[in-house]
């Protein structure tokens, strides 16, 4: 029997479960470490900005020569210089001197402002301050932006393209992340067809492995292996304790419900692994097994693809943040009016899949064939266990779907 | 000067400027075909299912032999074989006989429908039939959800997780997609650096190249090549033309203002470009140049690193949706609390990069370094033009940036 748990209940269990995940660590290059996770801080290694730097287009100042400076008094300052742009000015300004500089150019030494050239006339070789200026204005201070050693990105963190740039922008070529967990994907059952020119009747081909992988594969795992299991107990047995000594973390679908062939609950009772959850408060979805076996998860998810894909879909971050110990990632959203009446006489949570066009919400509805399920959906909405059902022309939330 | 244009004016205009793009094609492995765009449409190859199939574990029966079943006067038939997971069942279901039948088993011919095992009694050989059915109850029909020929996934569907299951499913194993855009990326400034061990005061390290290949890796673009242009008219324009010849789009990045070092406008207009943007309405990403030449797109981007990635995150997928002649690509966001004021004293639409975490949005306020900015923002508000800001309290919808 079925032992249901409500999807917060479960993801509240798999939270309490990844501690002593036995994870490995590796150096990444940089450029090739996008969706990979840091396994340790980050520091600065260089100061930002690396000098003292204008923010306008004008004149390096000492302060005290242009503080009284006006419309009808300028400052009066001889040009001694111009500083170009990616060179350092080794000169240094002197008192009533005034020294070009370009917008992000360094500010000699001796100069504590900058006046934008708007505020400013030139005669020959002098310039007229129009307007004064507090000391340091227009200056980004050398290190103001970053300290060496500061932590600039910190252990726990997906790398980003955003995450690329900064870290190549101070020169960290290199970073410790985790190595990417690898996993082993069961398919089970004996209608189940992988790679085969014509289907013989009875057989049916297998989704779940292809949408499974790519699923993980969009987080960063590496597949150790994929198989189609008959229903047969001893091989199902095998192929899970293989696949806890191989990879990171098992994914099985099908055979993970009640019935006579729903054999997995048995084979994971009969390995000694720790069964969390057999049992989810879902429509599509119920079928769902969640156990622990030498401190790795054991994911087992429903046979029919979409329900596979949903329950995957609704755990995966989940699983993550356990592992890795993340802050939780959110579940972005777009709203639109429901184009047609969902019901949910189920009980449970209902997730829909839908496809959001427009501002309308088109419901799939899961008795529709699977590919229309899966190419179609890009998104869903969640009906609580509570809810009998949402009513066409309501305002709903489409969840975004991975891609 | 600046022709500013609103970021709706922009997006039409690109729009509108993406007809007859120089677009290759080419036979791409399903499997390998995530991120891709389908260049024509993909039809069914088998039946699905490819027989009638039972929904439920039970009994294959003639409709005529148990539409009279009740509780008092059960239909009495005798078992007459059973459907095996998997196999054909090659005999023939006679007048009233019963074929055991699991869920997702063949119906053998002869039967119309399935009755569940729950309604049923056995008796030795015999089966005892408590409830009628209705004809083709607990039956999906051969064909029911595809059928051979039907359109499965339309031309421009980009391939996910999702589609490469049901496209397996259907033993589509190569499918014809787009060949990835190509890209040159410039970036432009006598201080940029790129890989060099330690800097020199005045130098600065470039993010832009970076941050703008990455996001567009994101989107399954090639990079045929990055480079950092000095300051100098004559190799800027050597190398946006090469680059037009070698690439499908070119993106730069700085000299896209309208000072006297802003000379991407000149070089656009030297070389005969129809520039159809000079100044994007928001803040940042004022110099924001867009172009046309030979039927390909030059993207300039504003120079500095946190303008540049929004702009390009703002307007990536239009550029994608016009060369392709792609559905509008939505927005995914979440709501949450602003946890300090935003002011907008710019006239422009604002978009301000923001940290959202347990329903609080935090700005990361565009003066913060650069790095900040761009490890720890996950999203980003929308001010409009119209708007002074937002104050601290207030509801906002925190849009994704993407990974």
């Amino acid at each position: 029997m079925f032992n249901v748990k409500s999807l917060k209940e479960v993801k509240e269990i798999i939270l309490q479960n990844g501690d002593n995940y036995p994870l490995k660590k590796e150096l990444i290059s940089t450029l090739d470490a996008k969706g990979y996770i840091l396994s340790k801080d980050v520091f600065a290694k260089e100061d930002v900005p690396l000098f003292n730097r204008s923010t306008v287009d004008g004149y390096a100042c000492k302060y005290d020569d242009i503080k009284l400076a006006s419309e009808s008094t300028p400052a009066i300052l001889k040009i001694s210089g111009e500083v170009e742009m990616g060179k350092e000015y080794t000169g240094e300004l002197g008192r009533n001197q005034a020294i070009i500089v370009p917008t992000g150019g360094q500010i000699p030494i001796g100069a504590d402002v900058a006046v934008m050239i708007e505020n400013t006339e030139t005669l020959n070789e002098t310039v007229l301050i129009y307007k004064k200026a507090s000391k340091f204005e227009n200056i980004i201070l050398k290190a103001a932006d970053i300290n060496v050693g500061d932590r600039i990105i910190g252990r726990g963190h997906c790398i980003t393209s955003r995450s690329i740039g900064a870290l190549m922008s101070q020169n960290v070529k290199e970073i410790e992340c985790y190595s990417p967990l690898s996993a082993t994907i069961l398919s089970t059952g004996d209608e189940l067809v992988g790679d085969k020119e014509s289907l013989l009747i009875g057989e049916v081909r297998d989704i779940n492995t292809y949408t499974i992988k790519e699923t993980l594969l969009n987080h960063n795992f590496t597949i150790d292996k994929t198989k189609i299991i008959r229903d047969d107990y001893e091989e199902y047995k095998q192929e899970v304790l293989t696949a806890f000594e191989t990879s990171d973390i098992v994914f099985a679908s099908g055979a993970s419900s009640v019935g006579d062939k729903d054999y997995t609950i048995n084979v994971l009772e009969d390995i000694n692994a720790e069964v969390l959850v057999h049992g989810l408060n879902i429509k599509p979805g119920k079928p769902t097994i969640i156990a622990k076996y030498n401190n790795k998860f054991f994911i087992g998810l429903p046979g029919h693809p979409t329900s596979a894909y949903i329950v995957l879909s609704l755990l995966i971050n989940t699983i993550l943040e356990s592992i890795y110990k993340l802050d939780k990632k959110e579940d972005f959203y777009i709203e639109g009016v429901l184009q047609s009446n969902v019901h949910n006489n189920s009980g449970r949570m209902y997730i829909q899949l839908v496809k959001y066009e427009n501002g309308i919400v088109h419901p799939i509805h899961y008795k529709s064939s699977m590919i229309h399920n899966l190419t179609v959906a890009n998104g869903y909405i969640i009906i609580p266990s509570t809810s009998e059902g949402i009513y066409q022309g309501e305002t709903v939330k489409v969840y975004k779907l991975g891609d």
